[in-house]
């Protein structure tokens, strides 16, 4: 995923990005157009997929049946553009920083404001993402390569078939972080407690057995190395969904630029299940 | 809820009724139209929701808003009467002992086969149910009132709003188990591993806190007693979407009659999501 250029902090005045009401509203504004990693540090973020009425049914059964790549956060009723479970005044026209346009499967454009291509037959569906158990994970003293070595996750589509539902499916895409074994077990257990955020790793170890030829040449991110003694973890990636909208080919789509994430007002923590 | 009467288990003939496969084919040759409980002991039971097309969107959406309540186990593509995920075989217009058919909210009449009934814009929605977390609930060593004393479980209307999607709304309804304190945190930690099947308790202690009145007497199932020194625990009951059904008043629905569930291949102990 290519980051646009990042914006300058200074754009959230003094009262800085930690509280994603504030970082909304500058967003909102226009303001800031980048990737959000790091804003409102402790709150969920949300990856973003908007489809007509007449797709959102089979795109819903798709997210149950796999629910480890497709975690859904909150469904809007159509056309209806804000997101009341996950923030005061969120409008989902204005509030996420890059917008892409998608017709026929392929971008067409991509824009800070999606209101002038607002219609009433659209569902807004905020997907979980991983930047909340990376979190959980930090925190539990778990080191991430990826994180420190200041790069994107390394990512690879795997020969593991999604359960189709519609036009939707094609194989899980995963994300892979490399931990020494003891270190495995804690993320395990950490990770499990958050199934809205894509939950317990979906492989550990031998990447062949899920269809990966070759760690240092990730399909979207960044390869990260695998040190002595280290085991691969794999985890499903939300790029899973964005990759089965592209092959559905919709007519039309909106979703976030890579990265470009809505911030919501849940705090990660809010989403573990014990 | 009122269990019609017991068929005799001889029906089952010398495999009994412990193997799934054998008692859904029981089932489907008519031979048994009673209720499921104790059937296929340690497989998983589920609530049966089967809608036309044109409201299966609105309900998913309300499945997915409310997940205590509606745990989605699956989903069938429209005019599909299989259900792989669940079973090998399952033909659910066949596969469940007793079926309500509901026209415009009013149930018109109890049929043990739907294949006369089955349309191409129907889809299936198997939800979780009690059966499974109470199994693990007793292997955890804790008693449950209203199973030692031969009961149906004590239900209740609460002053507690679901979100609504759609026609879909109405209060939630919550099941009542009465424990002792130490037994109260093992049910939360043994329940939060169960979330596909209503999961952790909803409330813990006063009923008024709900909008419950009297504990002696249930809107759903039958009373029991509240012991000195014990806590009543309430979790989340799949009679809301039942009842959420029902204020829809759609044409035309069918469900399981009451008790009488599908019977899937699943283990209990599979849904536990750690």
């Amino acid at each position: 995923m290519d980051f646009v250029q990042e914006n300058s902090l200074a754009v959230f005045g003094p009262d800085g990005a930690s509280n994603p009401i504030h970082v909304r509203d500058t967003i909102r504004k226009g303001l800031w157009t980048s990737h959000t990693s790091g804003l409102a540090d402790g709150h969920v973020q949300g990856n973003v997929v908007i489809l007509p009425e007449v797709l959102a049914s089979d795109f819903l059964r798709f997210c149950q049946r796999n629910p480890k790549p497709c975690p859904v956060l909150a469904v809007s009723e159509p056309g209806q553009f804000t997101l009341p479970s996950l923030g005061k005044g969120i409008d989902i026209r204005s509030d996420v920083p890059l917008y892409r346009i998608w017709r026929h499967g392929e971008m067409s454009e991509e824009v800070a404001d999606i209101a002038s291509l607002w219609r009433s037959d659209l569902v807004t569906f905020v997907l979980g993402c991983s930047f909340s158990f990376e979190s959980a994970l930090i925190e539990a003293g778990i080191r991430l390569r990826h994180v420190e070595e200041g790069k994107n996750v390394a990512m690879f589509r795997t020969n593991v078939q999604t359960e189709p539902a519609g036009p939707f499916g094609g194989p899980m895409v995963v994300t892979m972080r490399p931990m020494p074994a003891a270190d495995v077990i804690r993320a395990v257990q950490v990770t499990s407690r958050f199934p809205n955020v894509h939950g317990a790793p979906v492989h550990i170890g031998d990447p062949a057995f899920i269809g990966i030829a070759d760690l240092a040449h990730p399909d979207y991110g960044d390869a990260v190395a695998l040190m002595p003694g280290e085991i691969p973890v794999f985890w499903a990636c939300g790029v899973t969904p964005q990759s089965a909208i592209l092959n559905a080919q919709p007519a039309f789509c909106i979703t976030h630029a890579p990265g470009c994430m809505l911030v919501t007002d849940l705090l990660n923590h809010q989403l573990a299940s014990f």
